[in-house]
């Protein structure tokens, strides 16, 4: 048995990075990720000193290592965490408490959003619904709606989330072969704000692997909840990580290759190309949307039938 | 042990196409292969009736399929085989003696152009160049050029190749990863002629698998090499192939939609927003090229040495 030097400082290696080819120690490995978001804030240009950023806190490593990496890497900014509770039996409890946990360490404010309390909606309503075990997906419109809502409201300027590397791979991947244009055009670091009422979205963690984040949540002993959501169990979207993982094992530096080529190559030639779809205002709830009803609106009225 | 029953004439199947969930008896594959090639030719407009076509043939199973099936779809068009034979030891000698056998068998006027006797240079002439075990990309670009010459001098309006979806989804891999767009763009079933000296280049069997290559010019009894190129073995090109398979194990149509994607949705949006390069003539050879000299006679040069 050999024992793995850090790449960095020669020190007992605790952490290897295939992709990069490094092995790191601890506090190498933490300076190593703190530069590593930094230059993504910054080539991205996502965050200006006059921001005010809410933050996406859904008690998971990504989230929380976002929100800790923020605030350590830009102490004099604005930063609010936000977390949206759905209500996922014998899961979100425990997510809120870990998020209440997590804000108070961080010493950030905080704003939780109860769908069941505000809307009289929780996302299992859904299984009832034609998504039946497919509820990831209209779990997701509720809550990028009630986030860019929650922003608009209180006046914050960004909203920050912490989809990672392999979130970002996965469905670009599925993208790619299936040609989706309209949506090719979307997935990028920075949506900036195409009408007042949508608030800017960043996601500064997006050349962050999950193993980087969880070894960075770790490292610094954030609260997390580790076991993943109970009903995205057998999603399609795990099994298309595992084939991922497959790829970069045959292909090493896939994930981080894909991404680039598509920000740095295709993306602006794509962007040329394609026209967004012009906005509508939603006859219920008077957001931008490109169809009326809007999707948010459709979707809580799924739940709640006519009145 | 069940019997497997032909999903077109309910007779016993012999065949099974994975990725079309279809089982097939010999009659009816190769009526299926034969009406996809015809829509295909059709669909991309690869073939009208005043064309003189020159299909490359290279002694392998995807070329001899080529020749053969579009002789029986278009008997009336005017074909001419085409042979380039490298000199590769072992195993070019072979090849022109199945081609030689396939055009006599096909009927069809044959030309065979050997690169020593004409040029002379052979294919493991690069092997002493920085090439070394990388040799198909010369080999390509030598074989490519040829063609083209080939055809251009003897009045042909299209060059066919027996590119299959396997080749094309490989190299469509690699340059979306890569985002390629400059390649990416070319990579189509119809490469146009954008000059008076380049003719023409279709690709008929490029939405057919390796294998439906394989079974049609078995079923048919051609004669073809079976052997891959000895030089080839270890390339990058064949692991990658074998991943792609390992994707479309756990993707069914993954190859036929990832190219579909691309010639329907993707390609149309890049033609808009790339600038081809701009010809210059090669002050050696003459032939529009993108620099001077032309990639062919640099690489002519590489092996002759400074005359």
């Amino acid at each position: 048995m050999w024992m793995k030097l850090c790449s960095k400082c020669g020190e007992r290696a605790e952490i290897e990075l295939d992709y990069a080819r490094m092995h790191l120690c601890d506090r190498c490995f933490v300076d190593f990720y703190e530069r590593k978001v930094r230059e993504t804030v910054k080539k991205y240009k996502m965050i200006g000193k006059e921001d005010k950023v809410a933050v996406a806190v859904s008690g998971g490593k990504d989230s929380a290592a976002l929100l800790f990496v923020l605030r350590k890497l830009f102490p004099d900014l604005s930063i609010t965490a936000v977390h949206i509770n759905v209500e996922i039996p014998g899961y979100s409890e425990e997510c809120e408490q870990k998020f209440r946990e997590l804000a108070r360490i961080v010493g950030v404010d905080s704003i939780v959003y109860n769908t069941r309390e505000k809307l009289g909606i929780t996302t299992p309503d859904f299984q009832k619904t034609v998504y039946k075990d497919r509820i990831c997906s209209p779990c997701g419109t509720i809550k990028r709606y009630l986030l860019n809502k929650i922003a608009l409201e209180n006046g914050f300027t960004k909203v920050a989330t912490g989809h990672n590397l392999d979130d970002t791979v996965e469905v670009l991947f599925n993208l790619y072969v299936q040609g989706d244009i309209q949506q090719l055009v979307r997935l990028r670091p920075v949506a900036p704000s195409t009408h007042p009422k949508l608030v800017t979205k960043i996601k500064p963690l997006i050349e962050m692997t999950e193993k980087e984040n969880l070894l960075y949540a770790l490292k610094n002993q954030l609260p997390f909840k580790e076991a993943p959501c109970p009903l995205a169990s057998g999603s399609r979207s795990r099994e298309r990580k595992k084939l991922l993982e497959m790829i970069e094992g045959k292909m090493r530096g896939f994930k981080h290759t894909l991404f680039s080529s598509h920000v740095k190559r295709i993306l602006p030639v794509l962007e040329e190309g394609v026209k967004l779809p012009s906005f509508v205002e939603c006859s219920s709830c008077g957001m931008p949307s490109s169809e009326d009803p809007c999707a948010f609106c459709r979707r809580i009225k799924m739940v709640r039938g006519n009145p």
